[in-house]
């Protein structure tokens, strides 16, 4: 017996005929002994066409109503999707995120789980039903509905899985599997069997869409194997879990991922003196831009004098920009410049740590290819490049031949 | 300082503008120290699109599934009116069925109200907010959401009304109050401006569709007015309440129905013995086919024989037919015949008891219109008729022309 956690994104319970799919697909990979809880989104574009109505009547479509109204999207795929259960013979039990037992913080619009009593689902699997959950929502302790943002439904299926304390949680995407890079891009990616939380996260961060963080952080606190799984085919998807267990080890590195939503800010003829990143950072900071890759340059001729370069997200440039040409008038510099003609490629994987060849490797695919290196910046278990943008797709694909060989 | 629970039904919040609207003349109407709860039903056709959704899945559109469903049509409607309220500029909170306090029983469907714990919404009005309930609904003592069936909105309404003590409960609807006979047939009936709960219990037995039964029933046990007003028109309405406090007493009767859907079961030459009522009308008791008009007459030539008329509703008909053609071989009749060419026309009023020169009346205006009379039936405060179809407006215009004179 196992005891599993499933879960379906809005596009796979799109229309009526999708969610008899699903239900038919679930008993049909189900062994009888097997206890399933399915975790679905709201159906298709129903958010957007409920946040379109919210807009009908205001602009403020933040705060409590927003969740109030946009939790009955999950409410309706979940009901649908228990009546496809019954009606292929099998007995089934839908829950919204109360009745799942999720008690989240009363951040509305983008909730914390704060914590999951399953007394009820584990006694309706119990009593041999498929229960469905609705993902992406909960209840404060106050008694409000709350949603849970970006990723939401992928984290209540991570932690209705953890709470079960359920053998793995399979989230079905419209792809496939976690790739070595975007298929989109690298014709020859390869599908991972295996990678690890640290790994995932990482690939995350640096621009792979596949999973979003949050679930995956989840998965790693609780120890929640994690299988992605697509939607659409039979393929074996790939497992997230804290240690490889299979053959992919000899890979030194899992994946070599890129992003193009950034934009290079270079604050040029600093006079260097203590507290100048700090104003610089903490000014940014404030208003919530993030920053990436910071690289701190001395000129050769002039030892007081730096130029400090670094990169945020496209859509804070404006921002960005400012902001620091108010700091002109507290610290002196000769020039701004902001450069959207970027990106960023990089090389994701455990198995770097101690291992220099992979950064040499790196570079020396970069250099082959002809392409520039801006600015590089690593971590425990990743080197990223910014290059210019043009070149984005010859970078991933000269990297990723030189790790993953046909 | 008022305490006035109102409830607007699907057609009044339809569309994101009418929604503006309700939330526009609940504020213009408002004292600025009155609280004011708001009862929603789901928006238009939401509820027949949620159906039509669940029918693409299965043909079994009842049970628990099926309220999962529907309460989200109300969800997303006060979530909706909320907003409005807060766009122009006062605050305001939406809850659905259970945090409005509303328990049930495990009805799915058709679930009654077993209890309603006001006090969120009691806190919520002493802290300055309209609160918008969700009108339909509730939740089982096992945490399951029910729906509340027919006439469930206008009972959430009363109910709130009753748990919060409120000084009275609005129902605005698409007409403008309880008018003396149905304004489509007889273009010169009068809108009442009171009317007791008696009264309209009777009235919507006897055909008069503006509320349903179940919501004034709530009203008359907890003694809580219903004010019964139109959503486009600024109308005074009708009072629906336990005595006449206006000069209205003067009519002794309040209205005059009619009801189309009935049909006239004869079942002829049956042997008077005990138990022969008996046997017929537990039969269709049995089978859930109410009966309403009962004349068992006696036959002048032969008083061991008697024939046997009452009326259904049309739909019970075939039913009816087959069982009563069943009984033919427990006991014996020479005939069965069924008239769905006939119509009930009443009049209803309080004042009638003791004052017999109301059926003579009525009678006398059927009379001088050249209707025959089949079958009449009486209760405390109502008299029927039942007469041919054909003749049903011309009945109706007679009798009210005879109590209500211009």
């Amino acid at each position: 017996m196992a005891l599993i956690v499933k879960k379906f994104g809005g596009s796979s319970v799109a229309t009526p005929e999708k969610i008899i799919a699903v239900a038919r697909r679930v008993l049909k990979e189900k062994n009888s002994d097997d206890q399933i809880v399915v975790v679905v989104s709201a159906m298709g574009d129903t958010t957007d066409d409920l946040i379109s109505l919210a807009k009908a009547i205001t602009d403020q479509t933040t705060g409590r109503e927003m969740d109030m109204l946009l939790a009955t999207g999950e409410q309706v795929s979940i009901a649908l999707l228990a009546m496809a259960f019954a009606k292929l013979g099998h007995e089934a039990v839908s829950m919204t995120g109360f009745q799942a037992g999720f008690t989240t913080n009363e951040m509305f619009n983008k909730a914390k789980i704060t914590g999951i009593a399953a007394d009820r689902v584990r006694q309706e699997l119990n009593a041999g039903k498929i229960v469905v959950v609705a993902g992406f929502q909960g209840l404060t302790k106050n008694g409000d509905i709350t949603t849970l943002g970006r990723g939401g439904s992928d984290t209540t299926a991570v932690a209705v899985a953890a709470g079960l304390k359920a053998d793995h949680c399979e989230i079905y995407t419209d792809v496939d599997g976690i790739y070595s890079s975007d298929p989109r891009v690298v014709p020859t990616a390869r599908r991972m069997k295996e990678i690890t939380y640290n790994e995932m996260l990482e690939m995350a961060r640096l621009g792979a869409g596949v999973m979003h963080p949050r679930s995956v952080e989840l998965g790693m606190h609780y120890d929640m194997p994690i299988h992605v799984r697509s939607t659409f085919t039979q393929e074996p998807g790939t497992f997230i879990r804290e240690e490889y267990t299979m053959e992919e080890k000899e890979f030194v590195i899992r994946g070599v991922t890129h992003d193009t939503n950034v934009a290079k800010i270079a604050v040029l003829g600093v006079a260097d003196q203590p507290g100048i990143a700090y104003k610089i950072f903490s000014t940014l900071a404030e208003a919530n831009v993030d920053v990436d890759m910071i690289v701190q340059s001395v000129r050769a001729m002039d030892k007081h004098i730096i130029d400090m370069v670094f990169t945020i997200a496209q859509g804070d440039a404006p921002q960005a920009k400012k902001l620091l040409e108010r700091l002109k008038t507290e610290m002196e510099f000769s020039g701004l410049m902001i450069d959207e003609n970027v990106a960023k490629v990089s090389v994701v994987g455990a198995g770097m740590l101690g291992n220099p060849g992979i950064a040499a490797t790196t570079f020396g695919a970069l250099a082959d290819a002809g392409i520039n290196i801006e600015v590089i910046s690593t971590s425990e278990i990743s080197i990223s490049c910014l290059i210019e943008l043009d070149r984005v797709k010859e970078a991933v694909n000269a990297i990723h031949a030189r790790f993953f060989p046909d």
